[in-house]
């Protein structure tokens, strides 16, 4: 972004300045007690991880924050990930809890570039769950299994009393073989870089939300669970190195996966709003709902950040993918004001995209 | 076993013959709805497992229905293995979910031969649990990953409402390496082999139900939760590829673990009841409760099954090890009435020592 010299861009810089210095401040949990929000994906999430678990389990891995672990393993590159679901109702359209977790795993293992191979399934079972039920998931998890080419090749199963839990969660864990030499993630990203979306963003969420039924909005949207596997191998086919940056936007959505790229590059992002792909059926129920569709999670598109250079190869390469066919360029990343993430306003305004606060949509995955 | 040639002999053999037969067929699973009993680690979760997910992921590395898969992955054999923990209460003398997560991962990884190398965790929470709690869980599994030489390299936290979990339900997964060439598992049992179990049986499930409080026992037992890669670094070390199969004895018991052994190779074990090293207070609460020691479970304790002629270095390599000083030579296998398990008892007579059946001890890990 370029700065205006003027009163007013002295002023706005000032403001900006103070939002970061607070936002610089070391993660401070002052929660007694677990609220939905720590589940959300957004602030409260990550101040719940970098206070709790990355104070208890120090490790330079873990401390990168990716969506998966990229550790050696007998001299192999491997990504290893896990994502506990608990999304409720367990069945909407367009999939349900088992298709959700396969795709779900599989695609943070492709985020790292790696080739997903095998997962795991834990599963906690409500006493009188039905098992028609939890066959109906299984068959779905096999069928996303085969439709990724992983393989579910360990599991658990646990069961408590009727009341202690509400029917099914399914915990996958994921492990892929990282083939390629350079390193993909939120850090990488340069000034000058380009930030693409895969496709139509707040399917997912809107979705789960309207099955709910709480809403009274009827709507023939379907969630966009797809794994990105393919996808992903496509760009990087094309692109290379020069892919920085891939994640895919679930919990706390498009901007808050742009906000943890901002961070951990040290640059800004500025969104043109116009640009993000947005179906009217998620339009209309986030504003219904007062919802910002760039916070509402997808469970099949992903965020990619390239070297401005290969924009067009990068476009060209995804939208020759199925799941990349609505592919946008959504916005570029440039120095300042780093760490922020803007977006130029359809009116022609710029506004702050903080991560997601609160939780809006709980359950949603 | 040498078999009795006369009357009786015969007419014990025929009634073997038929139990044989009615436990050869398929399983078939005829609840409509989950019960405890399908946690529980039996014959209920193994027809589970056969009826629903193995019929739903089918694939070889499944099938093999170990504690861990074993599959290959950029030309290097990794272990890989999950576990969902939902004990009650969260917190127990010697231990609390956190370390019974990193060990029982840790454990499942080890009998394969692995060298544990990573874990990932997945947490379901509920809204109001208490940060305190979760912060000593997370403590409470830094130290076991420590004392496991394991780094927690990945996560996942989720919120459901309040009333929708109890408290907090952990899930790990683990991936190690497998650097010995030789395969290790329940179907490597042959006639002539000797059994050993590494220390005393029952002191987790005892634990556990004593401290719920429901009993009105006092003890001064605890969890023998621990992790055993070292105990199977030294067995291995010592015995090599004479070591058949090794196996924690986790929910179920020994029992359990005896009998799937006993199906997978196709042999009959035959147990020395007095020989079992089983605590007091152990054997005072199964009392009570009118429960077998042999379906306890133990959460830091195996089964080895060894070739007999190594049935000595392999006590003394156990025996070595902290966690193996009880080690004890508990049975044989032979040949007849395979698949079953029998046990002489104290006084002198032989019962047939089938899988758990139904759900004594719920929510034990």
């Amino acid at each position: 972004m370029t700065t205006d010299q003027g009163a007013q861009g002295r002023q706005e810089q000032e403001v900006l300045r103070r939002i970061e210095r607070a936002r610089g401040r070391p993660a401070r949990l002052r929660d007694e007690r677990i609220t939905l929000a720590h589940g959300a994906g957004g602030k409260a999430t990550h101040t719940l991880i970098e206070a709790v678990f990355l104070a208890a389990f120090h490790n330079p891995v873990l401390e990168r924050l990716e969506d998966q672990a990229v550790c050696e393993a007998g001299g192999v590159r491997l990504a290893f990930t896990t994502d506990a679901y608990v999304v409720s109702p367990l069945f909407f359209p367009g999939g349900d809890i088992g298709d959700l977790a396969v795709n779900g795993t599989v695609n943070d293992l492709a985020m790292s570039g790696a080739r997903p191979l095998y997962l795991s399934a834990g599963f906690i079972l409500e006493e009188g769950f039905p098992v028609a039920d939890l066959t109906r998931i299984a068959a779905s998890m096999a069928q996303a299994a085969t439709a990724a080419g992983v393989q579910i090749v360990t599991g658990d199963t646990k069961v408590v009393e009727r009341g202690k839990a509400d029917g099914c969660y399914v915990t996958t864990a994921g492990v892929g073989v990282v083939e390629h030499p350079f390193e993909l993630g939120a850090a990488q990203a340069r000034p000058g870089d380009v930030v693409l979306v895969s496709g139509p963003i707040g399917d997912h969420g809107t979705t789960v939300l309207v099955a709910r039924g709480e809403l009274g909005i009827e709507s023939d949207l379907e969630s966009d669970t797809a794994p990105l596997a393919g996808a992903v191998a496509a760009l990087l086919g094309a692109c290379g190195k020069d892919v920085r940056c891939l994640r895919d936007a679930t919990r706390g959505g498009v901007a808050t996966v742009l906000n943890e790229i901002a961070r951990a590059s040290g640059v800004a992002v500025v969104l043109d709003e116009d640009a993000v792909p947005v179906r009217p059926q998620v339009r209309g129920a986030a504003e219904i709902l007062g919802l910002d569709p760039l916070y509402i999670a997808c469970e099949g598109r992903m965020v990619a950040v390239v070297d401005a250079a290969r924009s067009q190869e990068a476009l060209e390469a995804l939208r020759a993918h199925p799941l990349g066919r609505d592919a946008a360029l959504v916005g570029r990343v440039v120095a300042d004001p780093a760490p922020l993430v803007l977006c130029r306003t359809a009116f022609g305004g710029t506004r702050i995209v903080d991560v997601l606060v609160g939780d809006p949509l709980p359950r949603i995955c």
